[in-house]
């Protein structure tokens, strides 16, 4: 643990923050400085089962995380339906919050939280991990080369896994008053930043979601989808779903090129992330059927895990904020906006028969 | 040339005629009778250029090939707009036809030529080659599989090629006069006998066109994308143009599977095919971020090219009819009747500015 780690403490004992727990164990920038429950029967079965060191303060509520003066920052993976509350609680104690996806209920949840970050001057990130991964970089390169891959013209990007009976009948993801957004906010919320990472941020214009999504008998969202299309001609679709099998692809079509990946969210293998490209194919003269040049792997190593970096990343902004006295970097909170507002913009559209919805920022 | 070889006539001289022409001089059962262009000297040049037999009889107009005894089939790849009058003057001459996609400008057009083959005993198909390929029944197979692949739930189709600045000028596909449907008719076919084909030819209820499809001065379609959709949830999304980079992809989710091809309509190598599929796929325990089992390639092999075996299916219906009396094979009249009822569908919702468009059949 550097002198200068940020001190976290996590809100909540979800599978995810065992994920994380071990993330901000691996990150040079980071130390895991307590974890709180509802219960402190929990949180002690959890320090337990994922072998905390004897330092980390155990708590049995999660508002002792927040006046706890040995942590910095705290990570968020609570049940949407809770992150309004708490990452409200945490930043006006003045902790820096690593909030989980989706950020919020709604944009107007997720304006409410970056407000009182902003206000307190300590920094937002979600938790969207795959971002931070050295091939998402790697892929934007690849998408900016206007030799290559030309104008962008299409993006599809798919989101799913088999959640099976046991999650469809127990899992807070499918409750409405815990995640009410079902597979839109878990998985959905994917899509829509896929799609946004590959436009850079730029705001569709109109967002119509697809007939025949899926409900439970809760009204909590199991499978939906939607078209985005922006004023210049630009196109996206996404699917999401807790009914099909895993399935986490995003594909982006230039004028010259084209790119795929087949496992955005989290790669096949820890160590590196592999994506494909081809540009400027055709079919090789006098060879019908034949095309040249084919498509081409790209490997992108990753010494530590996307998660491991995301921590970095997230305690670099804070370590500015604490050592240097510099302001939050609005970066992330930005994109999770944008992010939360095309994902009210698809349930809008749901709710209103499928009409068109167009988006105003 | 085998006793019973179906004898063709080609009606026009397209780049694609002289694919035909090759195929139809690989196929055991076909032989290349006579070429028509509206001109003897193009005709002559097709001829020479593709180093045609002179047994092959070269005509000027394309009604002297109807007229000819020896003709039993003609293979038409005219302009869309010239599909109805020329496949219903050969169908009245009793001549078999395999026609160029798309069949026709509408399904009323198209119902009129399957009239008339039907009532002149003539066997139709459609130019869709690569339902011909040896790896579209390994496909299907992967697909019924219950156990690997379990229900289908969703599917996504893109075909697409950089047209370029002289095709988007003078190529007939963007005439609206001789191919109205434009990138839906030449390629959105594809996708939406794709999407039929995965579904074994249940057609969607409802079909929506996306926002901002790309037109060109005369109106004629460069771009377009649509979501279709099933009573029984199944979803699927398309995305065809004359705009983006070459692009053949076709993804299928099932509950338990996945199955992805990327070059569907002309495999990137002739002699096979390959797609990749995965099946009941997870993170393995403990391991976070690795996938278990991977996805798997699976390579399809096929002595001759796609086009030659549409030829051989071809010329196996009309043998049938001419040798053995049989009726016409009427499966590929009803696929491709769905196909042209849904792009219709797809036209009648870009007409209704996006609308939903209930499919009757």
């Amino acid at each position: 643990m550097a002198q200068t780690a940020v001190r976290f403490g996590i809100l909540g004992c979800a599978n995810i923050a065992r994920q994380l727990s071990r993330a901000i164990a691996l990150s040079p920038d980071a130390a895991l400085c307590a974890v709180a429950s509802r219960s402190i029967e929990k949180a002690r079965t959890f320090a337990a089962d994922n072998g905390l060191p004897s330092a980390v303060k155990i708590y049995g509520e999660y508002g002792a995380v927040l006046d706890d003066p040995d942590v910095d920052a705290v990570y968020i993976p609570l049940p949407t339906t809770l992150h309004l509350k708490w990452a409200v609680a945490a930043a006006e104690k003045k902790k820096h919050v690593l909030l989980e996806k989706p950020a919020a209920l709604d944009v107007a949840g997720l304006d409410r939280i970056l407000e009182v970050c902003e206000s307190n001057g300590v920094q937002f990130m979600d938790g969207t991990m795959w971002v931070h991964h050295p091939r998402t970089e790697r892929m934007k390169e690849a998408l900016r080369d206007e030799m290559s891959f030309g104008q962008l013209k299409m993006i599809h990007s798919v989101l799913a896994y088999n959640a099976g009976p046991d999650f469809l009948k127990n899992d807070i993801r499918v409750k409405p008053d815990l995640d009410a957004l079902g597979a839109l906010g878990d998985i959905g919320w994917y899509c829509i930043r896929s799609i946004l990472w590959a436009v850079d941020y730029e705001l569709p214009k109109t967002v119509v979601a697809m007939h025949k999504p899926v409900y439970n008998d809760s009204g909590v969202i199991l499978s939906t989808g939607a078209s985005l299309s922006w004023e210049d001609g630009k196109v996206a679709t996404f699917y999401c779903s807790f009914l099909s099998h895993m399935t986490f692809d995003l594909t982006v079509l230039g004028t010259k090129g084209a790119l795929r990946v087949n496992d955005l969210v989290s790669p096949f293998q820890e160590s590196y992330g592999s994506f494909s490209s081809i540009s400027e194919s055709d079919f090789a003269q006098l060879e019908p059927g034949r095309w040249a040049p084919m498509p081409r792997e790209h490997r992108v190593g990753s010494e530590v895990p996307q998660e491991v970096l995301m921590v970095n990343e997230f305690a670099k902004s804070v370590g500015k904020i604490k050592g240097e006295g510099l302001k939050p970097d609005r970066k992330w909170a930005n994109m999770s906006r944008k992010t939360q507002l095309v994902m009210d913009a698809v349930k809008a559209s749901m709710e209103k028969g499928f009409q068109a919805v167009e988006l105003v920022e």
